[in-house]
């Protein structure tokens, strides 16, 4: 148990380390074209998912996020307490990535994020990219299950660049990105809103996982 | 079957949603380096394909495109009536996905499309992607058909770049991408022409795939 | 056998549209950025690369490439009829490509090259772009042969990044790079001493592999 | 025995020639915008890696960097004989890597590097950037061994971006870099401390790989 719980935070402090490291390298290099920046943001975090998920998956699940964890907790693939230690774990790891992005390019440790990400167009953003993350771990779950790590990997990078938020799609990455002012930063101010959005948005997941997925009893047909 | 409806309208929505939304994106970051925003837009829809394809392929085969239904009816993998149930539900899903991306980036929900894209060379770019397209599927069937989710991401992307369309090569993707005034637009006017030549594309693959397979009783050889 | 052919002429010339295509479109939308036009040309034609080689190779073997063929030849795993007839198909295939691009884009089907690449640098980039294609495909094909379209296509990406020719590595695809003026294109006068380095890659090549691999018989053991 | 060698310097040499030669393409392309140079870097090194790790894996296992190489040493992998020539071939082949893309692209072929690349946060970066490696090997191998290709190609690439020193990770590479003034070069002076901080990394990769595994005796449940 212990096991996982480590691997939960370890894994989510690299995957943070990775979201706020690649983006202060991406602004710093390409001032003046942010595409190239978040190009580079994107692929630099797909890239990390795929091997994290991969590595740390047999261990603990390879959550990195308390809206899959809650996900998991609804469907009893977990028990309340583990469920909590896990998000417990998650938030602990977010914050120790951001602090390790800030040490490793020599920035102040902490810093209260300044951009503003509000209104409804960004809450829909929100909703819709914790929808997809969701649906894609849901469905990808009962249908190919070892492909995890590339179905996770290559809807975060569309996400990066389909939803107006730039998809946050994780309320411990949110918290953790509250306290950077660098490229992936968020104003805490505006941290809640996003929250309660994923939370919505993992909600319809479930629903359209049930929606869509024959019971679980008669097996689905094979791909594709 | 309703399932599967279902699977083909929320996979063309989400597809479009990727084609029109990472478009924005990319144009708004990169505005005077287009190259730019296509590589964005090009791996964006890679990335959101190859996971569509694979979590919604086994409720419904996940075709996303009148074209391949229409090439899947005409070998007889679907009756009449399903094909057309298809064919409207990803319409209907192509039309939801440009207006929720439009709402994400809080744009006016439908815009008729301004961008002109006309003439015999961008017939000929529509008539070969979706000749490729077809060939990549209907080959890909017969000998990988577990890579057909890698497939087709690759395919798409590549085709962005050589075809002088950047590659619809899909009508109900034409249809919708003509409801909007951003990057991946097209002007309505425009629209009946690419179809056409889509569907002639269409035609030279069956043909293509029938001289280049050995019929399907006699098992072929396995890979490369 | 004509099906195999056919199969290399179709996937030749796909390739070659590709490269040449992706390259237009590449200049036209970074003019004054070339390294994100090559960016795009190289995974563009690693993506299509994995795919025609995917779907085309349990037809043909997937060789687009004389210098493939010579090397399968030596190996003993085609006849001389058969292989010549491989190296016509290529030829012609490459020759298609590079007109289908050009019309696709509204330019002169034929345009004899005018871009200068020559010298002992030049001819060394060549002769270790064709080294490494070969050796990929001779150790890929014994150690891990399902891996063949994705080792080519990563192998393609990195050698139009590492190597000072960005990497022809196949005489089909000089001699048909020699009729554009685009991006990919090459003075018809440099070409010979490119196909000569690309000649002396596979004969190193083959011996490398010879060297590096026990002998056939003995079966080598496991990854990695 | 000796092909195992030969492995490692070749596959070594090869990864040389591909670092320092797409920097040196990619900063001629875009000297403006050297996020452009250091994603073509990165992926270049990222398509390279999975090449190099596929095919010559079952030869010498594809070490080529003496932290793996003593890794496998502590763990018992490998005797201390083999571990010494492997590193001895990991060192000749990265220099003779170094001075190949030189001559590919025209250069001198050695010229001591002048980037300076020192100060406690490089030292972290490269500690973190190891023990990160390290780690996707350790548990990789475990986990999903046919997979260690696509991992360290995935965590490369993310590390070129989150990493503040652009993760050398490997005593042979940064050798080697040190004699070269290109995009991709370090100070011979600052090398030291890098491969002491690479040390350290290793030490606390095999530390985290003990704590989080369990013991190889117990079968490790399957993913993820």
């Amino acid at each position: 148990m212990q096991r996982a719980w480590l691997a939960e935070g370890l894994g989510t402090s690299l995957l943070l380390a990775t979201v706020v490291g690649s983006g202060i390298m991406g602004q710093a290099l390409s001032p003046d074209n942010l595409a190239v920046a978040l190009l580079a943001n994107a692929a630099a975090t797909a890239g990390a998912l795929y091997v994290l998920v991969t590595v740390l998956g047999p261990i603990s699940g390879a959550h990195f996020n308390p809206a899959v964890t809650l996900a998991m907790r609804l469907q009893g693939s977990l028990d309340t307490r583990t469920a909590a230690a896990y998000v417990l774990a998650q938030c602990a790891g977010a914050l120790a990535g951001v602090m390790l992005a800030h040490a490793m390019f020599d920035l102040p440790l902490l810093q209260p994020g300044v951009r503003a990400r509000t209104g409804s167009a960004q809450w829909l953003s929100e909703g819709v990219a914790t929808f997809g993350l969701l649906l894609t771990i849901l469905l990808g779950l009962r249908h190919r299950a070892q492909a995890i790590p590339a179905l996770v990997a290559g809807y975060i990078f569309a996400a990066y660049w389909f939803i107006a938020s730039t998809s946050f799609a994780n309320p411990a990455v949110t918290l953790a990105r509250a306290l950077t002012q660098t490229f992936a930063g968020i104003r805490p101010l505006d941290a809640p809103a996003f929250i309660a959005a994923q939370l919505l948005g993992t909600a319809l997941a479930l629903l359209a996982a049930r929606t869509l997925l024959v019971p679980a009893a008669t097996p689905s047909p094979e791909p594709p």
